[in-house]
């Protein structure tokens, strides 16, 4: 393997198959194993939400004694926690919404069990804070005043962050998008609509995104394009890699498993920035969200585990050698993609620039950037 | 009719029926009939295109005949010009782009291209100016430097804006995002990237959004949420009403022909602000971005120009009817929409906050907001 | 209420509110109870897969118990079974599929299973036995032989056919087709590949459709149309009415909380035919298989209940209105839809034809259908 | 090259680049020219609509000076026509249909027109007659009766294939589904609807399936599994390969550019037949239906075919050498791939099957067939 790094949520590999028409196949997985089982699989660390690793009615001490577990697994292992969540979905008292629940009761108690979360990321080490907000939305428009819920939105992220500050925590925000599913519509649906609600917060400097590969495909849109403006706008914070086939349910396949060709293309942009350098590699954990199909026993909770790795690993090779290859630096030369000039000048007038003489545009339209061909340029390196 | 002000693009009523698979099926309409039609018909105001109105080889002489037609019939009609915007898109020198094409000579002619169609627009009253970039995308991911690409669109809105500031005009930029079709895959394909790209522009803050029915459910989203998020953000400057079924090709039905009832809680929101008052009414002309289907002769055009309103009006009396109800107040206060209120109290210190003790989360997930019931009211005040 | 008849599915108002992130809202509903209250709200007849009255691993005891509960509940409220189907996606022994798993032990369980309750439903006076084949499929194409997968598929349908007539029952089989989820992809994932599949068989004469609304469109496809197909092939055998925002999860809505316009249209070609008569109208129970909302307590069950069969009983007025109408007939009419007609006259020659000379096809592409107006006499009717 | 037939429709590359929003982006493509063209770059046959040679108005001599030019280029190259199929799509008088106007007058001129195709294509050999009504649907439930436009299709279909039989041609008919764009919704959306159509005719023998990678896709559903839906009902008459992204336009892009993992298994599946041979390998020619981006000057053209047959040769090799893998034999039996076996035994009566003790279900629920690791070798296969 190469010296990438690789991170797993606990939930992904504890998944049972439960899923709307059916039951668990598998047995419970305790989370201090799953540590242990993906560092054997060369995993380099772990990400949690609360209830991964203790049930929500548990005790103080219940819980202390499930925190000490994974403590001691991550020491055994070398493992870290880079990142942890906390479940504001799964008890019926988040059923209609945790921070933009009409209740107010429900709202304090969603916002204090993220606060001890973060505590307890703190103490762990984990230097990013996720947020996906799975219940905040609703199948029926006026379920929820539209103004409110997204200000309710806004008051909950940005007294996480004001929290994080208050600590002194050398920890960042990261929200997850996701368009539906498990409600109607969910509030923040894409990237986009994530940062734009940061860019309305107190705090937002530290704050930013933790998309997810099959969570903006649900919305038929590219992934890699939107990683691209959550990296022009500063806000990668974090990733949740895996595999979906367009709109339907989120179906959290291994990553390369579903839209492979974009698969591709997303780490190309993550380990090698884009073609002119506009955007930077990614650094930062390469981290995989996803589910091993429920129709898998145990052994293939770590086949699948490791098919994420195996994938990714093989992905980045091609996408070094696809860049090394002269014949495609020649097809992004001629297609204008290493060329990053503004389209004024520097201090140029409007006066000038207006005043200019119009290009012989029929000309201008005839010109070949051979984008079909640097396509099949990436192709035959990704299958050739 | 009701005193709602309603606006038609010239290029809907002007369209031919050109599509994918099919030439013309109309005649060609010319922009002063259009406008006189229009009218008639009910409407208050036009916007356009520049080649709706003269055709992109025209000389300065034929333009500025061609301006002067549609000045005449807006004088003789009392049709107002409130809306501009420029084609960017159909000439094949835009093939791959405007703002964001790999060519500087295609990108620095598209830019001068819009801001010729700024001055019009401020010499014709218009407040607001559309940009629909629907060239700006691609169909493989490395056809454009993603970085580059959304630097250049950046660049590229915040010149027309910084432009319109010098020249004083009395007008906002709204951006119009689609996530796909013509490209691939289009920059800003949602409210929320493009409310993302706004907020990283100098002069974003005469730069807001113009958000069409049909594209964001061509992403599966909820379009009512959109218009709320880009209400919550101050953006919400001009709207495109349209119908779709859904994520396929961009129908551009008539309003309500498509997802009737999310037409419905759009009108609702749009006429009455949010239920708790957290969303202001809209302030803004009604305007219509369809096109009557290809199916049609003259006839339909005029047809499906009238019922757009004529559905419209229907909505905006039922919504009224609705918020009227007391049933409907009732079940609003049952849901907890009516109240505002925020999550921690003003001034509430974290120490306090964390000290409270949880509340019995097992009964206050029993709590029953009734939002079936509510969504049935919605349904029988609207069919009822 | 008119003398329509309704059926629910006892699942329907059984469901818990159990979804991919998230726990059971409501305690477990004894079929009984649901049968009576279902009665009070005015519904006719009940349906049930045999694990919504005992579990898998019910005793022959328990098993009889529960299905006395149930007989006893009909006999006390008038309520008659109309349909039964077989649960053979729940267990983790058909996490591959039951009639098209690889592994022939769970294929002969499977069988049994379904024909157990073949039996079960005669006695009950069930005329429909529906089978939906959630899990015969696959997340991964190679996971099963597509040829086989097919012919398993088939010989299962055709021995439960074959089965009802051994046995002599009054009972016909009903496929319900699902493009995807619990599975990747699902075999009969349309209205059109059931009645496909079903052409292939020996005992197709009683081999059917029971289409739900959700399921079409959560490929996209017009349900209506869909119905059409259905009724044109004869092979309408029972219906699943609900509500669904496109290709998404399964939402599994009240009908016409989803797409109105088309639930608007169903309920016409159900209640009216097709305008000029060749399709009749539906007779059959009209069925609801839908889910009360995991937000709602009890009361939210009852009250989504009864929506279904509120909204229906509107929609069905509202298309008897429309159907009466004089001008919706002149629409008609104009539109030519009220000709039958066929394309060659009777005993038409392929000579004489052929030398028919060709009509203006100019003339004859300027003719105006009015079709735009036609919906919108539609919508009118549903809202006005 | 490999001995694998590839074979191009002459409007593929003929395409202009005109779309919804834009114009011609290249100059016109003499249908000659284009065979000459495709055979320089491999192709071996090519296939066309009347209007690719000849406008719909051309004169009886100018249609014919058309047909001797291409028939001369295919003398002159070897390439030969196999399938010929009709435009009546681009015309107005197709506005609103052929097969399925409401207006006699367009059926018959429709109908006509296809069989004076139909006869062309006898002449020049073809042996596949293809038939997309790209116009046979409607945007607007009841602008057709939906009975009577089944009819119709049907009649329509059945005419053209007893007049084949009539005329004593070697020759069948292959129907291409599709499920909108450019109408609403399209008639045989699927597969599956157009196999059942199929199965009401009198002439179904000759009747079979043209299905495109695209169209199946932009319902969201499996191409590969629609494939062997087609070929287990030996409906698989033609094909036409390209690449799509999920639901959203028509994109038409080259084979292997879309899904490209679903490009694998189809490719798999045409080359090597189902794993356990139930389905065979298809015989007939690799056809390609796709457009040169609209972005690409005259060679882009020929890039992009080329990329076509690149792209399938390396898939084609990849298939071969995945089913050659003994690692991958392993898998498929482990997943019981390669038993065939019937689920009851010949003769097995129904008495004895029922009284067949049940196995143990919790033990068969925990069975590993490595599904995952079987996904894992194929993408290993693919990429590795």
């Amino acid at each position: 393997m190469s010296d990438i790094k690789y991170s797993f949520g606990l939930w992904t590999v504890q998944w049972q198959g439960v899923d709307p028409f059916g039951e668990a196949t598998r047995p419970h997985l305790a989370a201090a194993d799953a540590i242990r089982k993906l560092a054997e699989l060369g995993a380099s660390a772990y990400t949690f939400h609360d209830n991964d690793v203790w049930p929500i009615t548990a005790t103080e001490a219940e819980r202390q004694a499930a925190i000490d577990s994974i403590k001691a697994a991550g020491e055994e292992t070398g493992m870290v926690c880079e990142m942890v969540t906390t479940n504001t979905f799964s008890h019926p008292v988040f059923k209609a919404g945790a921070f933009t629940s009409n209740d107010r009761n429900v709202r304090r108690y969603g916002l204090r069990k993220i606060l001890k979360q973060v505590d307890l990321g703190a103490e762990l080490g984990a230097t990013t804070f996720v947020m996906w907000g799975g219940r905040e939305g609703m199948e029926y428009s006026n379920s929820k005043d539209l103004g409110t819920a997204h200000a309710r939105y806004a008051e909950g992220i940005d007294t996480v962050a004001a929290y994080i500050k208050s600590k002194g925590y050398n920890m960042r925000v990261a929200l997850e998008p996701k368009p539906n599913e498990p409600r109607g519509d969910i509030f923040l649906p894409t990237i986009g609509h994530a940062i734009a609600l940061i860019n309305t917060l107190d705090n937002g400097d530290i704050v930013g995104l933790n998309p997810e590969t099959g969570h903006e495909q649900m919305a038929g849109l590219n992934y890699t394009h939107g990683l691209a403006l959550a990296m022009y706008c500063d806000k990668l914070f974090h990733i949740d890699l895996n595999g979906q086939n367009g709109p339907r349910y989120d179906q959290d396949l291994v990553h390369g498993h579903g839209n492979l060709l974009d698969s591709f293309f997303t780490v190309d942009l993550l380990e090698n920035g884009s073609p002119n350098g506009t955007i930077k590699p990614y650094v930062g954990y390469r981290h995989f969200d996803y589910k091993p199909s429920r129709t898998e026993w145990t052994d293939g909770i770590w086949e699948s585990a490791r098919a994420n790795m195996d994938t990714y690993e093989l992905l980045a090779a091609k996408s070094k050698a696809y860049r090394a290859d002269a014949a495609v630096q020649a097809a992004f030369d001629k297609a204008g993609l290493l060329d990053s000039s503004t389209t004024l000048a520097e201090g140029e007038s409007f006066e000038s620039f207006m005043a200019e003489a119009d290009p012989n545009i029929e000309e201008l339209g005839q010109r070949h950037e051979g984008l079909v061909w640097l396509q099949q340029l990436a192709v035959k390196h990704l299958i050739g």
